[in-house]
């Protein structure tokens, strides 16, 4: 905030009166937030209960009862925490590890390091272990450091790595985990609900996502899973935890009628998490996870039939976020300026001032169709004039 | 949530498929949320933009430059919390008060101990000066704390206690630290856009609010406000702080551009503070304060004349929050369930244990009317039976 200029901020004060909202039509597949599905918007105009109404309640004990089925975890506790997904991972991992403690943290992008980030903040001795963009840390070596530091009460994983589009091997890691005392909690913000996840049947203890992506919410909230193991730990905890960031509190204001008052829910953002899960289950969740494969694919198989690289590794490339190498010659920030304001299209760029000129597609939530994805296409080929530029005949 | 039972909630599972939400019509004069304007529900439906859109940027500069309008405070910076008023509040406490640092905290209720315990978690050395419920902690009483402790780093109070509907005198505790190196923190939850609240001109450093009570949006995000000495303070601090709570980092998300990534913004409730902000303004600040007070003195004087007495003192009364004490024989609980189920209206309990058996209307943002207010007393006539049984003749 040093090199915050507001002056440009305070001329805009004597502009007022300030207009009513129009933004522009975006169809958005960049990392997310994808489109918000017509019945999750419609549902945000229905009457707003007050956060102590037993009737708000009620739904909330259905949005935790939905989401135990959209993670997948019969036992332990699932809920949303009232903040965005970065909050969640926090609480998460401030819940999970104390002072002092170590961490094993795989760092593969971006959202690894903030990780690593959060736990050094907490106070964690966190061993990051790094795999270079596009690839996944190899199990074995997250295994390595553990056998170095046993001492370890938590390793952590980024599921879906939004940064570069790579998926971590995360059941075949929870799998060798097994036995061990050290905790395992997975990133899973832009994988639930898009790819398959099944932390209990795995061994993942702890969770956390956003609503904003695969599952088709707003941004707002973020829902987290945990297994009864790392309840246990959460209420074992000496050192005190934030309290807004406090899990065990939180999950009494979820779980305990009357709700013991922690802080004001998101109503309207609790309605559209409902009908988002609603939506979810009533596809089913292997339909949509298979749903996010086709598509994903079919969008990279068009992509590299174009000549676009791709910067994930095959073996580990998520379908439903494809992080597209930006040419030689092109310039990647001016194409995506002119998709957003000639095609009403947003894709992402790279993340992070150290990210590699990349494109970042997202196929999520109802953006998860060939007819988006090729729209997509069509509007790239327009804006880029790629195909011919890049074709095998002309190189 | 050792004594979580979840099986009710597993029941439900099987419950599936979940229907769509139909949530009773509810006039909320609670303690927070008030009802949401038209207009605020409505722009929640526009197209969503991304976060990292520039046109996003542009709307949330505009935020930032009517919150600095609503805070009357043209200097330092005023942006929101993308989560509650509660992180709100601790955000701003992890700032300015490092562990093992002293902070004076003012405690008349509820949220006074939930300030002194923020603190507490944060490390911080609490002095803790308590008031009777309904009486504000005397300003000589916070004086004198401090010149007990003049190594602490920050004075702390609610400037309007929810839990008891009392008013702390803010304005001259500020004068009276004036000059003194030693920060000022209000809590605004519920002054924010109802009440005269002057931070600037007054020399108060730091405010937390809400968006669900007097500003009329829904809840979901914490407009801050810091002086200049207050990001001086934050931008200093060598002890690390949450990630998610860290307002250096929010700081240059709502003010930088390019926007440094640093969480997704709840984008439509962006949307939703931008429109209540400029309804605020458009009304007038002055205006508004004096709505509200209008309405509450109203409100007040028709409960006194039948025979409720309130739990605060007269002096430092709020107009927008009004503690009623339940009179003897009735069932303060059950008054309340009637008023939702038969008359639609949501009437706030006592919060807390150890709360005494009230009450708790509020007249915010648009039910500040005197429509409401006597559609509430109606209501309160229908169930209670009270100007009967109360009446000076009955007595």
């Amino acid at each position: 905030m040093a090199d915050v200029d507001v002056s440009s901020i305070l001329a805009r004060m004597t502009q007022a009166p300030f207009s009513p909202l129009e933004p522009s039509d975006r169809l958005l597949v960049g990392p997310g937030p994808s489109n918000v599905p017509e019945s999750v918007r419609e549902v945000m105009q229905r009457s707003q209960l007050g956060h102590l109404d037993p009737e708000f309640w009620d739904i909330c004990s259905e949005v935790a009862a939905m989401l135990a089925q959209v993670y997948r975890r019969p036992s332990g506790l699932s809920f949303p925490l009232s903040a965005t997904g970065t909050s969640g991972i926090e609480a998460v991992l401030c819940g999970l590890v104390a002072p002092g403690e170590t961490a094993i943290v795989a760092v593969a992008g971006f959202f690894g390091s903030r990780i690593a980030e959060i736990a050094r903040r907490r106070g964690a001795k966190v061993v990051a272990i790094e795999a270079p963009l596009g690839q996944a840390v190899p199990n074995e070596a997250i295994l390595d450091a553990l056998a170095r530091h046993p001492e370890a009460r938590l390793v952590a994983v980024v599921h879906a790595e939004t940064s570069t589009g790579v998926r971590h091997p995360l059941r075949e890691l929870a799998q060798a985990l097994a036995g061990s005392d050290t905790l395992l909690f997975a990133d899973c913000v832009t994988s639930l609900a898009g790819i398959e996840l099944e932390p209990e049947a795995w061994g993942v203890d702890a969770c956390a996502s956003c609503t904003q992506k695969c599952l088709g919410a707003p941004p707002g909230m973020s829902p987290l899973s945990l297994s009864e193991r790392a309840l246990e730990r959460i209420r074992a905890r000496d050192e005190p935890v934030p309290l807004s960031l406090d899990l065990e509190l939180v999950g009494r204001y979820w779980f305990e009628r009357p709700a013991p008052y922690h802080h004001t829910a998101p109503i309207l953002h609790v309605y559209a998490l409902h009908e988002a899960l609603r939506l979810v289950l009533e596809e089913g969740l292997e339909a949509r996870w298979q749903r996010h494969e086709e598509v994903g694919r079919y969008l990279q198989a068009e992509l590299r039939a174009r000549g676009f690289e791709l910067l994930a590794d095959e073996a580990v490339q998520l379908p439903q976020l494809s992080a597209v190498r930006v040419p030689e010659g092109i310039d990647g920030p001016e194409v995506q300026r002119r998709l957003a304001r000639e095609h009403g299209i947003e894709v992402g760029g790279g993340l992070g001032p150290s990210a590699p000129p990349i494109w970042r597609i997202g196929t999520m939530g109802v953006n998860a169709t060939v007819e988006v994805a090729d729209r997509v296409l069509e509007a790239l080929d327009a804006v880029v004039a790629h195909r011919r530029r890049l074709a095998p005949a002309s190189r």
